[in-house]
């Protein structure tokens, strides 16, 4: 029946919007019908970056973070606070952590966090690389700036293990309050995890 | 500064995500990292489903839907009714009310309502080719499957008033209560069609 009513291309290209995380049946045809109606620039421009990115893009052989040229521009940068390396889950939190203007040192990103129930051991990270490379040049502290939630939190633990030993600082960023929330609001765990890293003022 | 962290391309594929209906930034830099994470086959299947739309697809020279071949395969389809025209706004209306099992007859599509705020006048809508449609094949009945909102309504007196000197029937599909609903959280004025509506048992 479909086939009758909606052109094979047209179905083809609601198939493939609707492979992309949080994009469902109604949306895939949303954006697939926006597209029949743009200007063919704007088509191709599109279908041209996602090839572009394929094409471009690398991994970091330092910090396994996504760049155009390796070694990174970041891991590059003579500027940057060589002594400080801020371990992340992925990519785009290395751009969140870059946007505070409140850290200036290198990164290293794992591409995901373990999570036994989906198979992913240590194996599937970039822990492994991430010993290596304190071991090869130690620096004054390693930031766990990984979600702070259960897989996040035994991460942190798995690889503060490993890294402890060679005698780096390891370090997690404040867990508490969002600045701009609502004390009455905040979840139990959070309100709790505030109170117990209070600061006197 | 993003062009530092953020690898051009990257930045780049964001921005044209960006441009797709409901996709705010965040969704896009979402979308942007799926790709970057995803097989290079999935990828290259979303740029040419969209490079192959914007090749393959025309509109129906006789029903403006949108078709791989000119005429669609349902205005060229002699099973159909051809005594009756439903107008609809969009291709996915057609996909919509084929879906029903209800229909059997033609379409038009108008690629839009009457939207004076938007500039958008009977010219820019296929209004035109209806009417002569009308007047050199006149069905038994013309559907004026438009939205039932203020520029739908607008849209459907507008279209009436050329095609009833025609001599055709003209008819709105029944506005009401939608099945699976419950009284208590209709809108008053979809409550206050279904009542004005009703239909003996």
């Amino acid at each position: 029946m479909r086939s009758r009513v909606t052109a094979e291309p047209v179905a083809k290209l609601i198939d493939e919007f609707g492979k992309l995380p949080g994009v469902g049946p109604k949306t895939a045809s949303r954006l697939a019908y926006h597209i029949l109606r743009s200007d063919r620039e704007e088509a191709v421009a599109l279908a041209e970056a996602i090839l572009e990115v394929k094409e471009r893009i690398v991994l970091c052989s330092t910090c396994f973070n996504i760049t155009e040229h390796d070694p990174c521009p970041i891991c590059s940068d003579e500027q940057r606070d060589r002594r400080t390396i801020c371990v992340v889950e992925e990519p785009l939190d290395v751009v969140a952590l870059d946007r505070t203007g409140e850290y200036n040192g290198l990164y290293h990103v794992l591409h995901g966090v373990l999570s036994p129930v989906d198979g992913i051991g240590p194996d599937r990270l970039r822990i492994r690389e991430l010993v290596a490379r304190v071991q090869a040049d130690p620096p004054d502290e390693v930031i766990l700036a990984l979600n702070p939630n259960i897989e996040g939190d035994a991460t942190a633990m798995y690889i503060a293990r490993q890294l402890l030993p060679l005698g780096v600082t390891v370090t997690r960023p404040a867990s508490g309050l969002p600045v701009g929330g609502d004390l009455e609001y905040a979840d139990e765990v959070t309100l709790g995890r505030a109170l117990a890293g209070r600061r006197a003022l």
